[in-house]
């Protein structure tokens, strides 16, 4: 499938649209994404673990956090037969469970697969829990970067960034 | 794959447990149950789709409450070529997101699953959660029932309950 059939699918699930938003932060912006429209469409997940698979090659276990990355984390691990965990936020209940959930990643390598990345500060995040676990880690897979941050944020830290689809591709097809 | 062979399988990874565990609840148990172990390894999640799947006939939508349930709900997903939403515990953020992640449920033949069920408080919520939302339920399958008031709650509720493994089941294969 090519990157504008790609790209074609997100925006008909409505997981890209365009128009007029207020972002969280107070900015405004002309697009939205809500890549869980598209995530928890089988057909278009399969695609995203398809394209993900690609960069899999040699891992040991494949990570993503909760909630966004699970699907994808989920669909990646059942095209590869590579084991995933699940990254929490924070610790549940009274903080007394484990940050990370499935078999353990010490002295693992992981891929780390994310939704959305805008500055980064979730993957980078993401990458600080692992690293305390003693995970091996070396590259991260995401399905939109937004062009924000993300891509210096994440090499800084001396991991590969790997964006499936960046939002100026998006925006030139728009 | 026997029911036995499937056991065999969840005492394998470790997602059941023999010995003395002190519950939450204070209570104490002779095993313990953490069906992440099972549901994070490529393997098992794809016996569990499978053995759900012939359940899924002539649903529109599979459903499950984060976080255990959102593996099973992805993989029964790609299994079926079904679409699946996430159901949230609580609200996003500062309570303006929604609770059910997905595409529309309203009007739409919605089945529920769910890794774990004791006294079925957590499906209760969930079935609440989606009848809200416009969502017509009637089966509600679980990887494995502690056999603890889920079911009789359950089927109160006018929904049929079914657990692919009970727990009498894995106790007497211990």
């Amino acid at each position: 499938m090519s990157n504008s059939k790609f790209i074609g699918l997100l925006k008909e699930c409505g997981a890209i649209k365009f128009g007029k938003f207020v972002l969280t932060s107070g900015a405004v912006s002309d697009y939205y994404i809500d890549i869980k429209l598209a995530s928890t469409n089988p057909e278009i997940l399969k695609e995203i673990a398809k394209r993900m698979s690609k960069y899999a090659d040699g891992y040991d276990v494949i990570a993503g956090m909760e909630l966004g990355a699970v699907p994808l984390a989920v669909a990646l691990s059942l095209e590869t037969r590579i084991p995933f965990v699940i990254v929490r936020k924070e610790k549940k209940g009274h903080g007394t469970g484990n940050l990370i959930e499935g078999a353990s990643v010490n002295r693992k390598k992981v891929l780390i697969v994310e939704d959305v990345t805008t500055s980064g500060g979730s993957v980078l995040k993401t990458i600080d829990i692992l690293r305390r676990a003693g995970a091996v880690l070396d590259r991260v897979i995401v399905v939109v970067d937004r062009e924000s941050g993300a891509e210096e944020k994440i090499e800084k830290s001396g991991l590969e960034f790997v964006p499936l689809i960046k939002v100026s591709e998006i925006l030139k097809n728009g």
